[in-house]
């Protein structure tokens, strides 16, 4: 319907997260009736997006600057470094508003599955920043997975001659959670967290 | 995160039908991470579907030509028109592979409430369709809300004097229910039940 550019936009739209065909069709639809208000200005925020960002060359964040805009910020703690597995991690973290710290991102997990090595992920870097000194605490924040507990292992004792202090995120009853809808592992891993109350 | 260009992007996103803040977040990082691959292409058919796509002046139906693809087609019944509400409810219509006639935009259904009087919809047009002679019936396929069977006898009054049979689609249409969220089967049952207006 509408000839090949609208069926070609909905097809691009379609393969967004969380679009499929139908709600494809009505963006494509809505953009289409308001092309001026709606449509060239995603295409030109696209185009310089695309143009803009950059991953940072210290933290492997995504940014308009580099060093990213957390790296630069001298109100940050540069003494702590949060390891995460993705820049969608960092953003979820950014938003808590409960960490302070600097960020690094690896870009995923290994996995003997996928054939992900440690020299595949953005490590090496990672004990380069260690080494220069001012970090005195790695926070592994990984996926509760079994690659991500791998990588965390793999990490720990990477980083283990530099003398810093590595410590993991907490894992348990998510705030807000009910009990009774938790997975066990959850459920183990909450009691193994127990604390003082 | 990752600055003024980001930000401006998942807000754009974000008033996407169907997309919010989360899923808006989720999709810009998607992007983000392949900007060739994936934010490039869509802000170039953005800006040519933008450039390309307009509405047919027989019919109202967004396409990139004019007279539509559908007008154009000699295969099609030219002595049937479609009048529906908007395009959604035309590829509705489309979709459901059930009408091989023409269709009528009108852009909108008569409305006391927002004030939406006759002159506000594209009717005349249709009025001037009928005149030139080589229609035999219009299909009325309005909402089966209030305004949507108050625009129906409107335009079956209208078009009484012209001689032509008019019929509305029945069967199928759920009270209160918008024609471009239904399914195949509905649609064509629908057509299938039109009944004199």
């Amino acid at each position: 319907m509408g000839g090949p550019e609208v069926d070609h936009l909905i097809s691009l739209l379609a393969r967004l997260p969380g679009m499929g065909p139908r709600s494809a069709r009505r963006a494509a639809l809505r953009m289409l009736q308001q092309p001026e208000q709606r449509m060239l200005p995603l295409a030109r925020a696209l185009t310089s997006a695309a143009a803009a960002v950059k991953p940072c060359a210290d933290c492997g964040n995504l940014d308009s600057q580099d060093p990213c805009s957390i790296c630069a910020d001298p109100r940050r703690d540069h003494t702590l470094i949060c390891v995460v597995e993705g820049v969608g991690d960092l953003w979820a973290l950014e938003r808590s508003g409960a960490y302070h710290g600097l960020y690094h991102v690896i870009g995923g997990t290994l996995s003997a599955l996928s054939g992900v090595r440690p020299e595949d992920l953005n490590m090496a870097s990672l004990l380069s920043r260690v080494d220069e000194g001012e970090v005195k605490e790695i926070i592994l924040a990984l996926g509760a997975t079994v690659d991500g507990a791998t990588t965390a292992h793999f990490l720990a004792d990477q980083l283990r001659p530099t003398g810093v202090t590595v410590t993991r995120v907490g894992q348990g009853v998510p705030i807000g959670g009910a009990l009774d809808v938790l997975d066990d592992g959850t459920l183990a891993a909450a009691l193994r967290g127990r604390r003082s109350a």
